[in-house]
């Protein structure tokens, strides 16, 4: 189990000033399994010293079995236990702000009324400036009905609240991107459509979110249809170019060139669909699929794709590529030697990377690694700059090239964190809307 | 004409260095009807002066005149025109921030994915934790078709949006709430009021802003019933809560007392009607009304008004309030001697506050004083801490009052940018939810 499913506490201990004493605390931890995580310095007395200290468990039961035995710890005392995942969530993770301080009367003359009627008139008579003069330019709408949250499920859409926060709060730190939530309380397709549709004005795109499929998929078309702006599914799209930016760069290191190999796709979900619409789209080849349900698998030979079975797709292919959500599906005696395996349904994959390895796979990689937010902000960013109508495949596949360029030598994907990162996909896309003559605003200096 | 009324420029000018420049170059300005602002030195030199001179004048043309003189003006030149009220809405006036620095791994990971995860499942078991670990709790819809905008009537979504930022920047300066603008592309009642609804979980207010007449009426009324979070329309009852404050002074002032005095309203529109139903609520007598339309007296009759004149209303009130968008309507010979005038359309009133004085009002106000910034944020900021499903009458009577007794000695308003004004509004309101059981938050604490 990765850390990164673990639940995490911060313990404060007071323990007793003296040699080998801290390294006794942690083995009481870690005889019982857990893990240990940031230590920081509280206090540093004579003959006491408080410390924070960041444990993981596997789950509830386990941390309160770690949470015990730190309290019988002999030569120190538990003083706080902090839950400091609630405490950043409390009162939620983003905030409208102004962005000037109105102090004045002179501030709410310009601020609002009445200079404010000018601007407003100006936008009547020009609606393009709308985009200059207003923050629209910079709001993206991130839409979702919480049907399918993280692998979470349908848990409505106050539980999925939390999730788009996240976003909103990503694409604000690395695009500088308004992010606006916008939870529904219907799942209905036309009702969501036309809901997004009438409040489109207020956004330059819409990013729709953790919505379950098949519904997903024509939420999203009816939707793009309405609008002049962008809208994007992330799980789809936005998943399709972060997995194929990594299967760039893990071509590259094993050699196996992705023009001639044979790619599987097993699970032919929101995601594995739009992964394998993207790689038949960037090979000029049929991608081999298979899913449970044969609705999905003829969507996939209907994008150009060929209906297949896990069987002959782990026996024949090169590149096998599995979102299924089925932990342990691929065996590893399934396995054929050299293949690329990309096994990454969340928590937990259909095989092990290490066990792929160990099988013969030339390179394997779970879902950790597959991160959206390597993808969405800049692909927003860049349309939005770019003031595109729609996002094109072509756009998505040159967000795909700029990520697997950023990715440090013998990594696939590169640091999310990383703001060059964002400012790269941001430029490609709106390079691409410059050569595909769909920019609505003139981008001609915006890649010095 | 009110300078308010005016458009201003500030014009970087560079003269001479010798006593008497300045008041010749504001001589030139004053002697073609300008007027002069804020005086900034830029730079003191030996031999030149560089200041930045803020100019207001009534149109552009009379602007165009000014700025010509300024050019010609011998002992000096004009540097630069600047137009800061479009600098400032360059790119909008209102933004989303994330509350946290999101630099490392452990910071992704607490905000996002896989943290989030736990605080979403949380959510999903008890939904009321939404209010606590979301942004929820402070996010206010501020919805607007664009149909009727400050007094420049149906714009349109997009050219209203600056007004909708200038609402949102002032709810977060005076009372730490996020406005989120929601332009609406439709004007048609029931999609307002779908639309509305489905986006409802994301908020735990709505704001109706600029929304014409009758249809306002009838989109708050189904759209309260549809949600169970307060839907207020501003222009309504954000209005009828200020008048009725600044009522409240002027009575005092004059020694008129509401509750006996007949109280005349010309003009029954959005704010007029709830202007009428506001003082009707407070006095328990009916308030005579007028209108051109039929439909409006009829809406006044029903909430317990009674069916009058322009002039049975001049020649019969103690309390002459107009709301009727017609400048000049009232000439000083209707005036009758010891009344209260307030004559509120904007952005000229149906007459002059000194004409009204002059013709023998004991009191005379005019729309400018009446500023909707008093109320709405601790309205709505009050409602939403103590978590009503609703706002009632009380609740904005209990503002009303709140508002009057802020104003300074001699003032019938206090100045909308003291903090503490908004802090006893919501608290005053926030009593009253508690004081009607309608609280769903505990705010027992509230209030010290």
């Amino acid at each position: 189990m990765w850390y990164e499913d673990k639940i995490m506490r911060t313990l404060r201990c007071r323990t007793i000033q003296k040699p080998g004493v801290l390294g006794r605390l942690l083995t009481v931890i870690g005889d019982l399994g857990g893990l240990t995580g940031e230590i920081k310095t509280i206090l540093m007395g004579s003959s006491h010293v408080v410390r924070d200290i960041v444990i993981f468990a596997d789950d509830a039961d386990h941390m309160t079995r770690l949470i015990q035995a730190v309290r019988e710890f002999p030569e120190g005392e538990l003083l706080e236990i902090r839950d400091e995942v609630m405490e950043m969530h409390q009162g939620g993770k983003i905030a409208i702000r102004s962005r000037y301080e109105i102090n004045t009367v002179s501030d709410l003359r310009k601020v609002y009324t009445p200079g404010v009627a000018e601007v407003s008139l100006k936008i009547q008579k020009n609606p393009a400036l709308a985009r200059r003069f207003t923050s629209i330019r910079h709001m993206v709408a991130i839409v979702t009905d919480g049907s399918a949250v993280l692998g979470l499920g349908d848990i409505g859409p106050l539980a999925a609240m939390p999730v788009m926060e996240g976003k909103a709060s990503l694409m604000e730190t690395l695009c500088g991107l308004s992010g606006v939530p916008i939870l529904l309380n219907t799942k209905d397709v036309t009702a969501i459509v036309d809901t997004v549709a009438a409040i489109a004005p207020t956004f330059s795109a819409i990013q729709l979110e953790d919505i379950s499929a098949p519904r997903c998929f024509e939420i999203e078309r009816r939707l793009q249809e309405r609008v002049s702006i962008p809208v994007m599914h992330d799980d789809q799209h936005g998943t399709a170019v972060v997995v194929t930016a990594a299967l760039m760069n893990a071509s590259r290191l094993t050699g196996i060139s992705l023009d001639q190999c044979r790619i599987g796709q097993v699970g032919l979900g929101a995601a594995g669909l739009a992964i394998s619409k993207m790689l038949i789209h960037l090979t000029g080849r049929p991608v081999l699929g298979t899913d449970l349900v044969p609705d999905a698998v003829a969507r996939l030979v209907e994008a150009g794709g060929q209906a297949s079975s896990l069987k002959d797709i782990m026996a024949g292919c090169d590149v096998v590529i599995a979102t299924t959500g089925a932990p342990g599906l691929i065996k590893p005696e399934m396995i054929r030697k050299g293949q690329i395996i990309l096994a990454l349904s969340n928590p937990n994959p259909e095989i092990e990377p290490d066990k792929a390895r160990e099988a013969g796979a030339s390179f394997a990689a779970d879902g950790k690694l597959v991160n959206n937010v390597l993808g969405f902000p800049g692909i927003f960013r860049g349309a939005v700059d770019a003031d595109v109508p729609r996002i094109t495949r072509e756009m998505l596949l040159a967000a795909s090239r700029a990520i697997a360029e950023a990715a440090p030598a013998g990594e696939i994907v590169p640091n999310p964190l990383d703001r060059q990162v964002h400012l790269r996909v941001a430029r490609a896309v709106a390079r691409v809307a410059l050569d595909q003559g769909l920019n609505r605003d003139d981008i001609t200096g915006y890649f010095d």
